[in-house]
C-alpha cells in the first residue's frame, strides 16, 4: 500500500483558525517525511516542520534538503520563506539557564516563521536573582512573555508577579532524579502562586509560540 | 501571638502588575479569615475571596457578612463593589455539563470583579458533538475562550481546531475511577493536538480568569 | 537444557474459544522463535506473528523466512496462509494522524488474518474536525469501529457520541511530555464521557482485532 | 441565575446512536436533580439515573420519588418505565465476590432498563476455581460476558480463556493497599493474558452494560 | 492484655545522640498517650508531643492536662518545661503566606522546647519578591534558615541563592489539583537549582526543627 | 585509588544466618568484578554472581572465565562448585509463558547452587487453563511453589487456590503499556484474594530463591 | 432480591488447602454479615471475621455478639472456638512502635484462631538499634519471624540480615507525606538488601499471618 | 548566533553566599562546554565541573584536557587547582556498598575542591549490621555525616539513631523494580524515624557535598 495514501494535509488550516499545520517530525520515516514534502511540492506550500533530528533531515533527499533552512540546535525546519519580519518585538522568551536553550530556540524560530521577532534572554537562573531583576526593564512592558524551565521551575513564578502581560511557562524535560522528564517542573508551573500563569506540555516550545500568536493577533 | 501578626496584605499589586491580590479562602480558620477582613477595612481596600464555604460565611462577623456579595455555587464572594461592567463581551466560558457550573461561575464571577462580562455555555459534552457546532458563531468571535472540563477533556482540543483567538483550558477534578481528581483531564489538555492550547492547574478558575484578564487588558 | 523443552503451543485453542494462538516475538529470542516454528511445522499448523522486529524477522533461517508474509510497519507475519477474505467490510480502524498509522495497520492485518475486511480512516484528527465529518457515513454504519488515537485521544469520545456500533479505544504510546507511554491517551479513553466505549491496553491492536472478532462472530 | 438555565438535556440521543441520555446523579444538587426531572416532565421523558445516593433520592420532592423505581445497593433509579424484558437472556454478568455486588446490580438494572435480562453469577472468585467451572456452562454460550471484579482481577483473564463471546472487564474500587482505588484490577485487566478483552473504568457498570447493548444491538 | 506492655520509651536517647525521644500523637489512641504520660510521670521524664489534635488533648484526664502546655495551630504540647531560651536568635523560619502558619510554628515550638529562639518571617511570597527582599538582611546572617512552602515552592530556591547558611526546605500539603498532598512541593525543593539545599518530608516541621538542632549543636 | 578499597566481602555471611553473599553484577564495572574474584580466589571461597550479562562475562580475564559455569538465559555464574544435589525434589517454579524462563531459569540455578533440585513447569498460562490443572498434581505436593508471572500475574491467585504450600509470587517486568515494568504483575499478587501469598520485588529470582531456601531448611 | 442469593461460603477451602475462609467485614454491610452468620449458624461452621469495624460488631444482633469473642484493636473476631493453641512459639511478630500495634494484634489473633502461639515484640524502632539487639536471642530461633512496619520500613532489611528463618514483611499505612497510605513501607521491603525477605499487601495482617501457617503446616 | 551570546557565568558567587559556580556537564554539547571554558579562561577563574562523561571529557581540546584534573567513576573534573586541604576531617561519607561508591567520590571530590578531607566508609550494608558497628566510632564524632544509599535505603535510619551530628542522606537511583530510578530509596529516608534527616534529590551527590561545606563553613 502507498504511504501516500495515509497522509493528508490541512492547507486550509490558516483560513479557519488563522495557523499553518506543521509537521511534527518525531516518530515519522523518512519516507513519510518525504511523502509529505512530495504533497506539499504538489500544493506549492511551505511548511515549519519541528522535531527534525538531524539524521532524519540529513536522510532527505537533496532537491529537499536544498530548500530547508535547518537549525538542529532547535531541531525544526523552514520549508519555504517564512514571513516577514514584523518590526516591533512583542515577545520575551526567557530560560534559566542554557541547558533550555534548545526549547527557546524552538519558540523565536517558531514565532519567527510567522514574522515575530522576539527577544531571547538565558542564564537568569534564581539561584541568582539579581540576573533576572537587572533584565527586568527589557521584559517588563512584552505582551507576552513565555518563561521555559526544567528542574524546580521556580522562574515562572517571580516573572508572573512582576509583569503584567501574559506569561506563558514552559517546562522542560532538563533534570535527573525527581525532575526526570519534567514533571517536577510541570507541576510546579500549575501550582504556582503568581496568578493567571498558563502552562504547556512538558517541552512544547511550538505549542508556547502559537499561543502567543494567538494572543498577538488579538492585539492587531 | 496574634494573628494578625502574620497577616501582611499586598495592597500595591494592581500598581505593579495589574491584578488586586485575592484572598484564598479554603484552609484559612475564620480568625484568619476575620484578621484579613479587619486589615481590609482599616486600609479601606475591595477584595475578592475564593473557595470561601458556606460555613467559612456563615461564621463571619454579621458586619462583615453585611458587606459580602456570595455566591454559594461558586464559592466567591465580594467584599466591596466590583469594578463597573464594560459593554462588551470578550470571554466565553464553556463546559460540557452541568457537573463543571462551580467552576465555570468562578470564572464569570472572577471576571466581573474586573468589569469583565462574560458569555457562560454549558452543557455542550461532545458525546453529542451537534451541541457545540450550534453554538459555535457566538464563540468563534471572542478574543478568549475558557473550556472547562473534567473525564476525558476531550472539548479543549475541538474548541481549539474551531476558533483563532485565545484558548485556555481548565480541567476539573469531576470524575471517578482514573479520572478521579482531574488528573486525567489535565493530561488530556496538555497533550492536545490543538495548536497553542494553554493550561490552568486542576481546579483553577480563578486563575483562568486572571489569565484572561491579563490577555484583555492588552487589547485596551 | 533443550529450548524445545519450555514451550508448549495451544493448538486446540480455535476449537475452544475461537480464536488461534498467537506468538508475541517481542522480548523471545531468535532461537525461541526458531523452536516455534519448528514445532509449527511439525504440527503443520498456520501462525500469526506480532510484534516482529525486522531484525528478528531478518534473522530467521531461509527456510521460515520465504513461508512468512512479513509487514515491516504493522510488525505482523503471517506464517500460513490467512483465511479467505469475506465480502463485507465490518469493521472501520480509524486514528487521528499517521502517527498511529503502525497500531492501524496491525490490527487491520489481524483482522485479514481472519478473513475480515477493514476500512482504514487516518488522519482525522480534531484539530480539524471536518474530516471526521466528511467520512461519517462510512463509518457509521460498521458494526464495529476501532478508534486509535495517542496523545490527548478526544477522537474516540466524539465518534462514540456519532455512531451506534460497538466501539473500541486502541490508545497509542503516541506523545511527549505528559503523554509520554499513553497513559493519558489511554485515561482519557476510559474516563470518555461516551456511553459504553471500551478500552485496551495501549499499543494493543492485536488485542483489539481479537476483540473485534468475538463481536463480530456473534453476528454470523 | 436560574439553575434550569445550565441544563440542556439531549432527548434525541436515542434516535441519533441507540441510547437514551442517562442522568449521572453524584456531585449533582438536589436543585438541579429537580430541575432535571422537571424539564424530563415537561418533555414526558423517561431517565435512568445512576450513583444516586439514598440522601440524595430521599431529599427529592414526594411527587418525584412516587415516580421513582429506586434500588440502593445499585443506586440506579428508574423514572418512569423501563422497556418490556426480552425473552432470551444474551448477558452474564459475573463476580468473584460478594464485594462487588453493588457493581453488578448496576449492570443488570441498566440492562433491565433496556429490557434486557441478565444472569447474575456472583461469589466464583478464583481462590476456589471449582466455583467458576461449575458454573461454565451456564456462561459459555452468552454472547457477552461482563466480568467485575477488584482486588487482582484474575477472573476475567480465566474467563477470557473460556468463553468465545465478548467479554468485558469492569474492575471496582474494592481493596487496600496497593489495590485502593481499582488500579491495579483495572492494569490487571489490561494486561490481560487472554486475547480481546475489553475494558471499562473503574466501578462503571453502567458503560459496562452500554457496551454491552452496543453489542447486542447489532445482533438483532 | 494491658496497653502498658506495648510501650518502652527511650528515656536514654539524649545522651546518646542528643535529642529527646518525641512523641508523634497522631494516629494514637488516648489510652495509648494516657499510658506513655503515666510512664513519662513514673520515670520524672519531660516530653515534647507533637500533632496532638485538640480532641486528644481535651481527652486526656485534668491532671496531665494541666501539667501540658498546648499551641492548638501547631498541634505541639510540651509536658513539663522547656528548656530556658538561649540568648542568641540563630534560626529564621520563613514562608510565603498564612496557609503555613501551622508548620512555622510547630518548628518554632520545637525549637523553643530546646531553648532556641527562633525568628518567624511569614507572608514573603514571591508573587511579590519585594516582601523577601525587605526582610532579607535580618534572614541572611543567620546560620540555619528554613523555609516552609506549599504550591510551587518556588521560594527555598530563592532564598538559597542569596543566604550562605544551612538552607532546609519544609514542603507542605498546601494546595489543590497536582499540588494536593504537597508532592508538587517536595519534587520542586529537591529539584532545587540552589546549591545545597535540603529537604524534609512533607509537613515534616518536627524533622526540620531537629535538624536545625543538629546543626546548632555543632556551633556550641 | 585501588579499587579493592572499596571492597569488602562478607565470608561469614552463611555461618551467621546461613545463606552465603552472593554478587550482584549489575551496575559494576569490569574492574569492580574482577577486583571481588581477586579477594575470593585469595580466601579461597566460593560464590554465585547474578545478573551478569554476557559482555561482563566475557570481558573477564581468563582465568577467571576457566573457572566460571555462566549460564546466559538466567544471567547467573557460579564461581566454584555447587553443593552436591539433594534426592528429593522440593520446590516447585512454575510460569505462564516462555517470556519469563530467564526469571525461572534464575531461580532454578540459585536453588542448585545451594543442592535444592527443582521442578520448572513452564506455558501453563491461564488463557488455556487446561495447561494448568493437567499439571497440578506434580506441583500440589511441593512444599514450596514459586510462581513467576508478568502482565497481569493472575497465575498466583490461581495457584494458591490450589495447593496449600509456600506459594512465592515473583513479578516480572515483562509487559508493554500499563504493564511496562512489571507494577502491573507486582500489584495484581500483593492484592490476590488467595490467602498467605507472597511477594518479591520486579524480577528478584535471586530472591525468590533464597525466601525458599530459608523455608526449606526449617524442614530439615 | 434475597441477599443470601449472593452469597455462597467455601466450607470445604480447609479440606482443599489447609485454611478456612475467612470473612472481611470491611466493605459489608449489617445485612451481608447477618446473612453470612446465617449460613454459618446453619453449617455449624466456625469463622474468623477481619476488619471488623466496632460499629458493624455492635450493629449485629444480641444472639451473634454473645458468640462472637471481639478484639478491637486488631478488629478481629472469633465467631466459634479458636483452636487448642500448641505448646511451642514458633513466629515472633516485631514490629517498631506502637503505631503499629493494630496490625502486629491482627497477625498474633489471626495465628490464635489457628492455634499458634505467638511471641509479640514491639517499640524495636531502628532509631534506638539497641532495642532490637537486647530482644534478638528471644527472635533468632523462631522458624518464621514476621515484621511489621510502617514510614521507612527499615526493620525487616536488619531483621533479615540477623535471622535465619522465614522473615515476612508486612508494611503499614502508617505515615504522612511520601509516606502516606504505606507506599514508601511497602517498597523499601521490595528492595531490601537482605536476601529472601517476603512481602505481603500494605496493613495485610491476616495475609502475613497465613503465610506463616502455610510455612508451620510443612513443618509438622 | 554564536553560542557564547547564551552563556553568562556567575563569577561572584562566592562573593555573594559562598560558593561558586559549577558546571553541570550533562546535557551540554561540547560546543557549550568549550565556550565555558573559553570564558573561564579569559576571566582567568577556576571551575569544578560536573557529571562530566568520559566521551565529553575526551571530545575538548587538548589545551584543556590538559589544564583539567578528571575523575572518570565520579565523573567530576577540576579546571585550575582545588583549595589546599585543611588538616582536619570533618565529614564522613559512608554508603552500603560498592554499587553507590560513584556518588560517594562525588561528594568526597566535590569536598575535596574546597580543601575539605573526607572518610569515606563504603560496603556498610545492614544485610551484616556488625560491619557499621565496626566502624561507628571513627564516624561518630564526625560533625557531618552523608549516608549514600539505593534499594531500600535504611542504612541512614540506623546512621541517624546512632550519631548526634548533621546527618545528609543521598539517595542513589541503583535498584531494579519498585527501586528502578531511586525513588524507593529516597521515600524510605523521607519517611525515616531518624530524628532530624535531611535529604537531596536522587544520585545529587554534588548538592549534599555543598550542604556540607555549609554546616561546615559556620564551625569555622
Amino acid at each position: 500500500m502507498s504511504i501516500h495514501r495515509d497522509i493528508k494535509l490541512d492547507f486550509e488550516r490558516r483560513q479557519r483558525m488563522g495557523l499553518d499545520e506543521a509537521i511534527l517530525a518525531s516518530g515519522k520515516s523518512v519516507a513519510h517525511l518525504e511523502a509529505i514534502l512530495d504533497q506539499a511540492t504538489t500544493a506549492d506550500a511551505r511548511f515549519l516542520l519541528t522535531r527534525l533530528a538531524r539524521e532524519q533531515f540529513e536522510a532527505l533527499p537533496g532537491k529537499y534538503r536544498a530548500r530547508i533552512d535547518y537549525d538542529e540546535l532547535s531541531r525544526t525546519a523552514y520549508f519555504g520563506e517564512p514571513e516577514p519580519a514584523k518590526a516591533e518585538t512583542r515577545t520575551a522568551v526567557i530560560a534559566a539557564g542554557t541547558s533550555d536553550v534548545n526549547v527557546v530556540r524552538e519558540i523565536s524560530r517558531t514565532l519567527a516563521w510567522y514574522g515575530e521577532p522576539s527577544l531571547e534572554v538565558t542564564d537568569v537562573g534564581l539561584a541568582g536573582i539579581w540576573r533576572l531583576l537587572e533584565r527586568l526593564e527589557e521584559i517588563r512592558h512584552m505582551p507576552v512573555v513565555i518563561v521555559v524551565a526544567g528542574m524546580d521551575a521556580a522562574l515562572p513564578t517571580v516573572v508572573g508577579g512582576l509583569v503584567p502581560g501574559v506569561v506563558i511557562g514552559c517546562p522542560t524535560s532538563v533534570g535527573y532524579g525527581v525532575a526526570t522528564g519534567g514533571n517536577a517542573a510541570l507541576n510546579a508551573m500549575l501550582s504556582s502562586c503568581a496568578s493567571g500563569l498558563l502552562v504547556t506540555n512538558i517541552d512544547n516550545g511550538f505549542g508556547a509560540a502559537c499561543a502567543a500568536l494567538r494572543v498577538l493577533r488579538s492585539l492587531r
